[in-house]
């Protein structure tokens, strides 16, 4: 039986969705907690890669379970129990055809960048968004969406450590909207490179600053050169939201 | 000379807004803050006495300084700098007149409290919201709204140990709202009672159950008695928004 799970957490204490040695991933902390449920060894394939601190409110993974049957709602409230120390949260289980792949069947991703702009330290939203304490003019950011929205090449925003093929993603929208002193940016794309969205939310705060005018954004992006990103956002105001299939 | 200043706050580490002996509080961490900044030792008056785990995004304080003279934009970055540590923001810093008292002058004061009413555990927002796995009704809820607005006795939801003279407080006005799995309950008034707030939330929360109907909800307050208090809602959906003056 193939099941399908959604996932809400707070990137801040992991070493990101994967596995890896030098720490405790999201994906480790819910096959442990399958393999208490079901007492079968799973793994977990999970539709995006999210980096350390980055948060999920609608991650959607899947795994095979050969042997015991339970219901969807007693999966859910099991693999909660069992993630009860960590800031993961299940908010579904489906049932779901063995050929439905988690990552290779979406067909679209939504991520969710937040900035806090404004001159004081983040207190109660400390750790899930960005502070940026210098104004940002929003209307010179937005003058930058109908350059990046559409299929680019995106080598100058796209991590050195990318593992994807090809550079050539399509972006299919991008939205920056501006609430008291939240600033949010929707990105929808079919897939993303690693570091994509962190790259353009960091050159895009550096227009909003105004120490880059939106000519050198399209600049940046058309050199196809790493070392023409303006800055890297960090991790913290980086939420994926929605995977659609 | 008097300033007056606005402070968010995350009250999940501390013992509340006010000193107490048995740990941390908000208004010691500030009071430090500012004898660290000045080289004086000041006595800081808040406008509300937030409980223990009850955050704050505009609550009003004020102190005088008698010695050194600050800029309010070096008190604000001063104060910010000494409180880096605890996830206290001081969000403004303003002169204000010798009379003026930060609770005394207080006409009106804002709360919010947050339920999420899903049945996955909280991660993102642990700590920041009351979860409630019961689906609850708003319009039972809402049809409460008229029996607590205006001026009543709120023994029923008042804290045993309250401190005020009088159990007769006026209601400026309750709204709930619902966004996707979020209930907001917003609260205006000159001023509250001890845990009057958590305590008709945690009664309303019990109507919304469907486990009292609104008739229960009115008798409670009718019944000007502790006992008749359906329940307390935790301090971590609970946050002092605004102050007027």
């Amino acid at each position: 039986m193939r099941y399908k799970i959604i996932i809400e957490y707070d990137g801040t204490p992991f070493v990101g969705w994967q596995r890896q040695d030098n720490g405790l991933s999201v994906q480790e902390c819910i096959e442990t907690a399958i393999e208490s449920l079901f007492q079968e060894k799973p793994t977990l394939f999970g539709a995006g890669r999210t980096d350390s601190g980055v948060h999920a409110t609608g991650q959607v993974a899947h795994f095979d379970i050969t042997t015991k049957e339970l219901d969807t709602y007693s999966i859910k409230t099991g693999l909660n129990h069992y993630l009860k120390i960590y800031p993961i949260s299940i908010l579904d289980v489906t049932e779901v055809d063995a050929k439905f792949h988690s990552r290779f069947d979406a067909t679209e991703r939504k991520y969710l960048y937040r900035i806090i702009n404004r001159t004081s330290p983040l207190s109660i939203e400390k750790g899930r968004a960005w502070l940026v304490m210098k104004d940002l003019n929003l209307e010179k950011m937005q003058a930058c969406i109908p350059i990046i929205e559409g299929k680019h090449d995106f080598t100058t925003f796209r991590s050195v450590n990318c593992q994807s093929k090809s550079p050539i993603k399509t972006l299919n929208s991008c939205k920056i909207t501006r609430q008291d002193d939240n600033i949010y940016f929707g990105f929808v794309a079919p897939s993303f490179l690693q570091h994509q969205i962190r790259s353009i939310v960091g050159t895009l705060k550096m227009v909003g600053e105004e120490l880059w005018d939106v000519e050198r954004f399209k600049e940046a992006l058309e050199a196809k050169d790493r070392s023409k990103c303006g800055a890297l956002a960090p991790a913290d105001g980086l939420y994926f939201m929605e995977v659609s299939y």
